[in-house]
């Protein structure tokens, strides 16, 4: 079969497989969308990072070195199912939840599995991915999305990092409350949408036009600030009459970012990281946290989350479609995927398909 | 009627000011004991601070300019009942958790008046103070403690910090859990003292063999770890099996103490700062935080939290005795208190009365 490997810093090959075969507990699954990811892109143009591979260090639970299967953010119809799997029927269209994970360390069996010490991404870390005509999966991690188009169906797993961290946060039962949501890229957004679909006002800090429009086209943003041309804290204070927000999200990664979310965030306000870091940050505890009963939090991945991200779609809580900005087929991977997302504010999400 | 009197730095003075007098929705107490609290330490040998008053600013609330009376860890007996005063009566034991707020911006009106805009205390920022033979303080800070000896009683503020910190944490619903205490001063301690009334098991760091000493003799610490001679992590490493501390208290206020605690935290770790820290701390926002699902928070002073921690020390689930280590009278405040303080490690609170 066809699939795209991953052999390192911008080196992704297209070549032929041999097809994987259901195994007792696993479904087999034809992929039908790849969502091109912040991790990809890192990827691709920076070369392997953890939790590995690489050519010479394979990963700890697939035993996989480079070249891997790409692809971890996809959808795909099921072809095959393995003894002893229930519930789940050939033809059934289904997201992936791209995990793999040890089952025995401490987070493991405290069932926040996102923490595990040895987690890897089917994907990016072996076991196949949704770059290749064919994938076999462990039965826990395919969800159902019932009659969700196969595209949005990609997004589940964007949307699923979004709900762990509004989650994590507590902001899924604050219903009326401001969230002030620092960077419009993907998670921002999609942040964004799981916000107001939990019933919060939304206002979101983005320095690119092009992204600003989009949290105000497709209406996951209240109220949008140029935070390089508007102070965003009178912004929120404005907004909120004084009390200022009780939540921010972080999903920009850079320091100047937080200062501006602190400077919004109200008395006992939360304020969460989505984003990585690369920089530490110079936090005032005293002023920025205790002065005000203030909590900082942030969160990785997901653990439980799918379900409630198919069911916010598919009750017709966060529209996906408008996040999908361009189809593409695997031959163009580079050009119109990898570069062009680098280039061109536009675009969120590129979805790309085998053929 | 005497009363000690602030001035200002090195300067508190005992005089005869004017005795004052009930008005309705108020009460009039004759205080018993005052502890000594850091706050008053460093008002005394670093003068003023924050929320101030001063010689010529005075307190937004109170309205008063230095002088003011002194005192706000008091405990007393109800003399007279301001008319409209209901459920207090003459010769009750109370305890008053002494502060001054605006009523009307927006964190009093959502109930967090500990988070007040122009928040003050009594007994630092005017309205009279505990170093006194009479005061007169609106209702709703008065609090009954029953039959609970009146020296214990002046520790009930102080424990009402702890507990607000522990109830922020969330571990006051995490019983079995483990939770580190970095710093064994008195508010460490009492931390300590709350967490393991609430039923976890509790981990006390602390460079000082005296402090030490009280974490272990008092039972509120079930280990003890001396930090510049152990590894704190192995020491939570060990203890718990691998899994590392649920929960981490910074009574310390240095980075040094943040650094080790965040590296006893396990996975999905909350780690509460209940300390000032003068300098700010260079946090590795996605190696400590995200990678772990982990929450940083602080918080100050209380709100709502008196009457809980009046019942954990009556249903003897904590003991303050042990905490009193010395009780003198007003005239001897300065050697045998401000003085004293900064130097024995093995004082932990000590208690002033006017006679």
């Amino acid at each position: 079969m066809r699939a795209a490997r991953y052999y390192g810093k911008t080196d992704v090959r297209i070549e032929e497989i041999d097809e994987p075969t259901v195994t007792p507990g696993t479904v087999k699954i034809a992929p039908a969308f790849n969502g091109i990811c912040g991790s990809d892109l890192h990827l691709y143009h920076d070369g392997p990072m953890a939790p590995g591979p690489t050519d010479s260090e394979p990963h700890p639970i697939s035993g996989e070195t480079l070249p891997v299967v790409f692809g971890h953010e996809f959808s795909g119809v099921v072809e095959e199912v393995g003894e002893g799997v229930t519930g789940i029927a050939v033809g059934d269209h289904v997201a992936v939840e791209p995990l793999m994970v040890c089952g025995v360390c401490h987070a493991c069996k405290a069932g926040k599995y996102n923490l595990c010490e040895k987690m890897g991404f089917i994907g990016i870390s072996g076991l196949g991915g949704g770059l290749s005509e064919h994938i076999v999966v462990e039965a826990r991690w395919v969800h159902q999305v019932g009659a969700m188009p196969l595209d949005q169906a990609a997004l589940i797993e964007p949307l699923a990092v979004s709900l762990h961290a509004v989650r994590h946060a507590g902001a899924d039962s604050a219903k009326g409350e401001f969230a002030v949501v620092g960077g419009a890229g993907p998670i921002g957004l999609l942040t964004a949408a799981v916000l107001r679909a939990y019933g919060l006002k939304t206002i979101v800090s983005e320095v690119s036009p092009e992204r600003r429009a989009k949290a105000k086209d497709t209406g996951v943003a209240d109220i949008v600030v140029d935070p390089s041309a508007e102070n965003l804290a009178d912004v929120v204070r404005e907004a909120t009459g004084g009390a200022m927000a009780a939540f921010a999200f972080d999903a920009a990664g850079v320091s100047v970012v937080l200062d501006q979310l602190f400077a919004s965030l109200g008395a006992d306000g939360r304020l969460e990281v989505i984003a990585l870091h690369q920089k530490p940050y110079e936090l005032n505890v005293t002023g920025q946290l205790t002065m005000q009963d203030r909590v900082l939090g942030s969160a990785i991945g997901y653990a439980n989350a799918h379900p409630e991200a198919i069911r916010l779609v598919n009750e017709g809580l966060v529209d996906l479609a408008p996040f999908i900005t361009s189809k593409i087929t695997v031959d163009n991977i580079v050009k119109d995927g990898y570069e062009k997302l680098l280039n061109d504010r536009s675009e969120v999400k590129i979805l790309v398909s085998m053929s």
